[in-house]
């Protein structure tokens, strides 16, 4: 669907998809605080997206946001004087939102507060208390065998304060008000899949949608994950009337096959959008009904709102055995994968962008497209038909009642032949956008 | 679904199911009589339930109650002297409703007067001839291929003239005058699945549902086959207004798997609740569609009434060899079975009493669990979400368009599940029960 | 569904329809030209059709009706003198509306416009011109192989000229204005399944409709595939309007399965109703979507237009390996395929004019169909229930939105059985045709 300039401009888009992955895996992200800010500094390198920050005790719907928490150090001195769980060396040590602590303990106080992965013994895990208050420490389970008795020192040098939540928000206006929404969390710290790369798919994708002509206005929030679409959404309501389509964009940089976990509405523009991407240039792909678990879809998909928001992915949430662990690294995540997800989303907006419904202006029998050109002119060929199939698909279905895509659906073409089908109709003046009407009698 | 003083009533039910099984299997009921008068003396001694006497010739719709049919004693002697097909050892042996004889005849004569069932030689047929006069003898193939030439001398002494139809209620008023029935027949001499267990299942019933809090009114109904639900609609004609939900029961005590007839609607609520007890409860069951032969169903759902009934089962009519056969007897019934299915029938009413439609209160974004005690404070470990999957299922779907029972479906969740997460939503004032309304732009 | 008269009049009826094709088989037709009135004339034999001329230049929607062709004589002599391609041979050897030419040119030359079947080296292909001036010959790829350097003269004595468009129609009127239409193609030479089979089909077809007493009328077209149906659109544009339900006829003399192709409308009754004859008649058939590509059906499901027409043929457009080649020939085609897919078709009008709706006029409980001797007096044997069971299908479902048709799809019974037992019930009045009315609270 790209011309060959905007195919240059595409080149090596994994590469630097998976650079930007890179760049942002060691910092310490949580629903609020520094991280979130450096995070989205570094993004600004790539689109000027706008810096939010909503103070610490505004109320938004059922929820109040949170104290802003930030951590400098944590670790953990065992009774042999080793320094261990060192937050310095990988930021999953910490129990996220852990309240601040230095004292003395035994290895069986201790204990309570410590997270390991039994079935994964070398994996940190990725913990959160963000709720109510604790601290603790993510080990894997091979550290925690080993420890022995006597006394331990803690510490985690953190704050939990008044302070903000801080989210990024970049839109793109288009023809009409009509928005697309992309959604992605930026609340965890070092893990790759889940979001790093959610994070990376959007920006470049806000990237290569800046300054072109769109049908489409286009918003793309990076906050939060639940705290934070439960802000925007109580703080932005009135827009979301505009939200056509959304998506929640995460664990699109692994190299499993692609999910798409549907909108609580089932068959919306979206979801069929985005099956017959993935049925017109994949093998193999999942679907899957809506579930009122997982990601930020939950908030948008709440009743209240309804919203057209599905979630394209490749694994999805908490089917892979790195999910959530320390294996979520920068091994788990391909370049490749990336640019395969990059041009997935791309061409989902493809439909969307194009989808429109068109009148048939012949619609008494066929019209005779030899003489426009559009149709061969030696007749029955075996292999003569295959050209003109999307052409008399596009003729037959523009009724008013087919969109392009439900063509495509029915006739089984890719939705890129009959676009390019309803092109050529309507450069022949054989078709017209139906405005709301449609074909008596149908 | 039971509370502790509820199960201890319960201990013990299917032993005394089968012990009014036995009771009853000697008895020779028909579709009018005294054995029908004995069987429901028997029942009162469990439920009080009212009979009713309906007179010979009463017009019912396209029909006439029919003269009463009673019967002392009937008899084959053979050319040999011996006395063969006795009543008083069987009475399936006397073809039902037959006309008092009592004459010699030849073999020749006789044999169009006999019934056998050539593939189970062994076994005795159960016949009747309600509607032309009549008379014969049911016997086995083996008794009959070992009947010698000569005069035989046949007796039957009974007696066919104008009486009354008789069958028993029994109504127990709930909260509101919506119903559900019960239906069974008492027309069938000794038989013990079809239907002395259907009898055993609804008397017991009615008797755990006595003075129990209900929602709904109940209505058992103890008559004979088609002429006594026919002769039931006719005289109630305007009492079926009420009826709700409905069950013929018949054939609950064999060791076959469950299979549910669904109502002539299809996807009526009584269906989707048997369904989705059965889906929740067994890993086998057997659905099948509405068919206008069978049971009383096909009375309850002429297109006249067609009402919510359906057919909860194990082996189905006229689907296992014993079925209408001196084999269906007290071999064929077991405890356990007629146990499994009392508590079937249990599972069925609670959905039913239980299912609701509610108005998620905080529906926009999901409401804070965590604050309410309802949800686990260390997010993300892995198995999490199972204990909570209900409750956001309930909140996602509490829109005034999904009644519990519908989310239980969607969800894959038990109702059991539902229910009980819906209860503690309520608890926690985040439901209302919606009294028609609906979230707008659902 | 015959009388014995009419089985007489069918005897040997697939043998005369063979020997119609037998006749035929040697006429050059095209879209235009004395062929077709040649056709045309030999069909009077049997049934008295109308024959139109429509002058060449007759705008028809978006076509003009083409000039006519006529050709006398076409081959090519080889440089070694040799007459090859002789259409006085095989009227496929020319390129159908070759415009004259009569020159000496080479190998090199000529290759352009020589056609072949590199796949199928011993048949002649069947090509067409008739949108573009061009001459050419079909000849057998090993013809092709064959050929020698050298000069050849090529001789293609035909004309291209203001002249008419012929095609015949016959109409049978019956008790309604509302119509079944039947639609071939008569512009095929020498072809035998396609499209031979269907001119005899509806031949017979018409034949045997003549005269009877028909609840609908019947319109049969002989008509040039595409520019003819758009022609008699075009012309008959106001009658299309009684078109209740309709067939293109083509394909069905091979000895393969049938298949059907439904309308564009997916469910309309004429798709009903051919399927369930082909589910009550035959083991195997093939049930396909609507697809914009194919037969005439393509004009008649234009969206301007969207009849219920199907296609009902046995191997189906472009299936079959001889499909629009000399293979299509005499051998291709049988009398017992011709025969069994006439009666198929007699079915399926048979279905269409008797497919009524009723209401059961004892709708609440089961009428007593034994009082009426409609029922077998001794209950309960275990196939009683057989020949009972369509009375007790369209009894229940007689309410007024169930139509003979989709009673038999649902109960599973015949549609013939359900027919029977409807007229049985008519008979017995417990039943009226339903006027548009319905049993309340269905």
């Amino acid at each position: 669907m790209y011309d060959s300039a905007e195919s240059r401009q595409l080149e090596g888009i994994g590469e630097r998809m998976y650079g930007l992955v890179k760049d942002l895996y060691p910092v310490c992200r949580s629903i609020t605080g520094e991280g979130v800010r450096q995070t989205l500094e570094k993004l600004r390198e790539t689109i000027p997206l706008t810096v939010h920050e909503v103070p610490s005790g505004t109320a938004v719907f059922d929820w109040s946001v949170p104290r802003e928490w930030n951590i400098r150090d944590a670790y953990i001195i065992t009774p042999a004087g080793d320094k261990i769980a060192e937050f310095s060396k990988h930021n999953l040590h910490v129990l996220n939102y852990s309240i601040p602590v230095h004292r003395k303990l035994t290895l069986e106080e201790l204990k309570p507060h410590l997270f390991t992965l039994p079935d994964q013994p070398d994996w940190i895990p990725y913990r959160t208390s963000y709720y109510k208050e604790n601290w603790g420490f993510c080990i894997s389970q091979r550290q925690l065998d080993s420890l022995s008795e006597g006394e331990y020192e803690v510490v985690i040098d953190s704050t939990l304060e008044p302070g903000h939540l801080t989210y990024g928000e970049y839109f793109i206006p288009g023809e009409t008000d009509e928005e697309i929404l992309f959604s992605c969390h930026t609340c965890h710290p070092s893990l790759c899949n889940d979001n790093l790369s959610g994070i990376a798919l959007a920006t470049f994708l806000a990237d290569h949608l800046s300054g072109r002509k769109l049908r489409y206005s286009y918003r793309f929030l990076f906050i939060p994950g639940t705290i934070g679409s439960i802000t925007w959404l109580a703080l932005n309501e009135e827009k979301t009337k505009h939200i056509k389509h959304g998506f929640v964009v995460t664990c699109v940089g692994d190299a499993g096959a692609f999910t798409y976990k549907k909108s609580r509405r089932g068959s919306a523009q979206v979801d069929r959008a985005v099956l017959k991407v993935l049925a017109d240039t994949r093998e193999n792909f999942r679907e899957i009904d809506f579930y009122p678990y997982g990601y930020d879809e939950r908030q948008y998909c709440s009743p209240g709102f309804n919203l057209a928001v599905g979630s394209l992915s490749r694994s999805s949430h908490g089917q892979y055995p790195e999910y959530h662990t320390s294996a979520d690294n920068l091994e788990l995540v391909k370049p490749d994968a990336l640019e395969e997800s990059f041009h997935t989303y791309a061409d989902v907006i493809d439909v969307l962008e194009n989808n429109r419904t068109y009148l048939n202006l012949n619609p008494k029998c066929e019209p005779q497209l030899g003489k426009r050109g559009l149709y061969s002119s030696v007749g029955a060929a075996a292999g003569s038909k295959l050209k003109e199939m999307a052409l008399l698909w596009v003729l037959n279905l523009s009724d008013g009642r087919h969109d392009l895509l439900r063509i495509a659906e029915r006739s089984g073409e890719t939705f890129a032949d009959i676009r390019k089908a309803a092109q050529a109709l309507l450069d022949s003046g054989l078709l017209k956008e139906a405005h709301g009407e449609s074909l008596p009698g149908q």
